[in-house]
């Protein structure tokens, strides 16, 4: 199954490229599309009714301000949608945040931290995983190493403070 | 030209009605709707696109959290949408307010404020009072009509002080 | 009918500018103005009051801060009154919005996004389009336009991660 | 001098009252009137143009929401104008508290607590009293016996907790 | 594979029912569990530890104010974990939105909206449906029901309004 | 009588120095200072119970963060006291803002904007114009000539724009 | 060592109420004041002076809206000295926690949660039992107690979904 | 005994060394380290488990967002757990500031303003000076320093104004 980075403008590509990194790094296939829920709204309503036909497990959605694209996409899908609030204009990303996670019943949206494509991307890997050994042992392998980053960074700490 | 008047959900129908009764004060023919940006909207965008050509000229959109049934409707018309953000759940309508306001450049949403569906109902009569005389008579009688309101107020606080 | 663009300060220009220029591309007469609610307070009175006669058809307002210039015009005619809340000061914008779009029953102001004045004019353009068949045509031209834009940089982004 | 009461809707009464009261109690003339930025501009601005004139020495201003009521009389009169954010509606106040304290430079509102009517009037009879030596002294004394009543409820409190 | 649901005190089971309906609708096997990240921190590292194995798919956490309870299993465990702030004390919830929805990259927590456990419950009827057809078809069919449903709003209310 | 400028830190300086370039335009007599109502609170304390005595008639105090210094000097005089919270620090003013304008009934802080020095300044001279005439008259002029300065930016926006 | 309890005003005592039956739990010493920074401001000047020779080893505070009475305590003071900020008025604790936890360099009040009383009384007695085994033991059995309470909670809610 | 600084992650390093700077002007032993309450909970758990039997008295914990850490801590030990919010991302600090304030009873966090590191350090000695008359007569004369420094303060702008 792939994953899919829809974002609402080219201006949130270099956010999105956290994303990008984290599913090149697991060899997760995705694609990238930019479409907007303003903007293309049958485009994005066709990409997101024919989704799971498409071979797509995820879709992870991007956008700024009054940020309606993880919504709407999840309006015509039953796949998981993962929406990151992208931090633009002048209310820094609360808009996007309120407008991405304050979804009603019956069209859940998981919303993670502002500007937090890396973390959107490795819970699409997480949810994946669970239809994929090898994904899940990696995922495993990440975090022991992660753990390990802050240990090593603990004892230079202890060096630069001694 | 009628007005269209679209709410996310039943539930928004009591703040809905103060739209209802200033257009029906106003003799300003309008259709009222029950549209899910997120549940139907296949209905919303079908609905939006032929508004033009189904003799609407300004269309009113209430909804509340993630509020994104103005933008959506906005998003397949070029007549002037009105947001009414409603206050629900735990953030009482400041997430109605930012989903429905901060939209994106090329697709205005007229927004006014949480809860002031009788003031949307009016900007959509002042909208097309611009092209029917009577009615721009009517709101400037209103508007006097209002003033001696606040005027007779004024007077009874004299005695209510005396 | 012409567009009215008034500013609460010259310092608004910058932003006000985006207004202007969607105003030229669509053709549309207007006048722009440095008004003042507090400063000037009886020649924005003057202004609104005589809009209607003058042969304005939409007045827009930009304010920053204690954003009151949008209400004060609108308390003096019925024409449609759209506010500009502009970011400015500590509260970075939020201050102007709600002082722009938390208008009492009876004003109404028709709000858009903090520093949103492209989407002001396309507002006032879409209005005066419900009387003007031909500025509804190049809305719905420009709709289109749009959206070929998003497709090609969907396009473009295949191409940047191919 | 007199003091003005100015509230932007009778509605605002209850809370106004808390200041009507320590006028009163200070035996400091007044006047009470409702009086609308938006639904009787010209009234109110003829009454702050015309208010040193009329004896007046200070201006209270209450209003709720997008509260331009004090800005607007500010803007017309060179007295110091106090104003009252009042909550109501969704923003709870924050909108009122935010529209009537970010004035531009050259137009300044005092500004109190949200429903800070108490502490408005206070204000007003502490600005008398720098031309009435009597308030003064009475301010004096008040303040004394307000530290008295906080000690007679420790006294209190050990009793109960005794 | 089963779903599990944890609440960080008992006081959170009305909201957290929400969520268990769903899954008993799906027919989703599920535990419920009252593990709280700050008193009994060991037995939620436990459960998180061994959740994989212990057969759950995904972890659903609800939990109010400085709410840390999804972000503490998601430390311990590579399973998909999603996170409910729940409304409560003088914040009304802002506060565990943010405490949940704010994770550092590589530790993500798929948030939804305050109080949104039924939402939470779907995207974990999404997430496993991945590998599940009838658990897919089943989300499909409901998606229709719902439809309908507002469509069937839709006509009581224009009998209402008739 | 002289107005007193308190700072909390003289890092406020640079905003200070907006409220004592208008007290020397108007010609009123000062006496700045830098006093902490964290730091020295005797200090404080006692200016501001002498400061009737000494010849003051208003104070003037900024401060930013949990800005408590204004509502410190209120507490030790019934001179009106005005508030400037001052931006600084993680959140911008907002903190001033609540500390300096939510003081309880008896206590009353006039606040201005936040970094609103200007006004702070104008709303002292204002105070002390009610009992001399001068002042009152320079007041009115220094409106008027704002007045002129507006209608001057608005010819020169209308040459701008030609 | 005792612990002193101070609160602005007899109304918050329901809330202070938690704290002392925390300390009365453990046995600690303490004495309850209402003492205002604003009504009382030399009391509690004096209080906070004398309180290390009064045999005080902590101070806890309690107030609403611009909540300066631990500020104030902290600047007479070098004990530490524990802030609560209580939920009051229309920014419902949001001021009281601003105005108390954002202190300037040299004056830290250590903050717990809005309304949190039962916490700070629980920090006071850890930080008397860094010089005190028995309450050392105490807090740790009542740690464990209250593991033991939410197992015994997650216990009953096995069978309650039963 | 000593003070243990824990950071989230090395970046809090600038704002920690506040904090690290005090400790080292009282001559506190302290240690510092990098531990994650979501990449290292574990070692996290452990350090606080074992903290007061390896001579800790006082944990001071620094981390940005959704700031677990000092929770994390607080819920495996019953020493005194001082919380510092740091500033980043996109809500700048107000999401740390509640995920380490809002705690649940049971749990105290002692929470310092945001990046309030050095004021974190001074609570630190205060406690410890509570066994400690040395360390608490240095608080003292660091008062009064403090105290001398504003008032030279006030004098150099006596200077400068003049």
């Amino acid at each position: 199954m792939k994953v899919a980075i829809v974002m609402g403008s080219d201006s949130d590509l270099p956010i999105v490229l956290k994303a990008v990194n984290i599913l090149k790094e697991y060899e997760v296939p995705f694609e990238a599309h930019v479409m907007s829920a303003h903007r293309t709204p049958a485009e994005a309503a066709d990409f997101a009714k024919n989704a799971r036909a498409n071979g797509f497990g995820v879709i992870i959605a991007a956008a700024g301000m009054a940020a309606h694209l993880a919504g709407v996409l999840a309006a015509h899908t039953t796949l998981p949608v993962i929406g990151i609030p992208v931090k633009s204009g002048a209310l820094a990303g609360v808009d996007a945040l309120y407008a991405t996670v304050q979804m009603p019943t019956g069209i859940p949206v998981a919303t993670v931290a502002i500007d937090g494509a890396a973390n959107a991307a490795l819970l699409a890997v997480q949810i994946l995983a669970l239809g994929n050994e090898q994904l899940a042992k990696r995922l495993a392998a990440e975090k022991q190493k992660m753990r390990e980053q802050v240990a090593k960074k603990d004892l230079d700490l202890q060096e630069k403070l001694a």
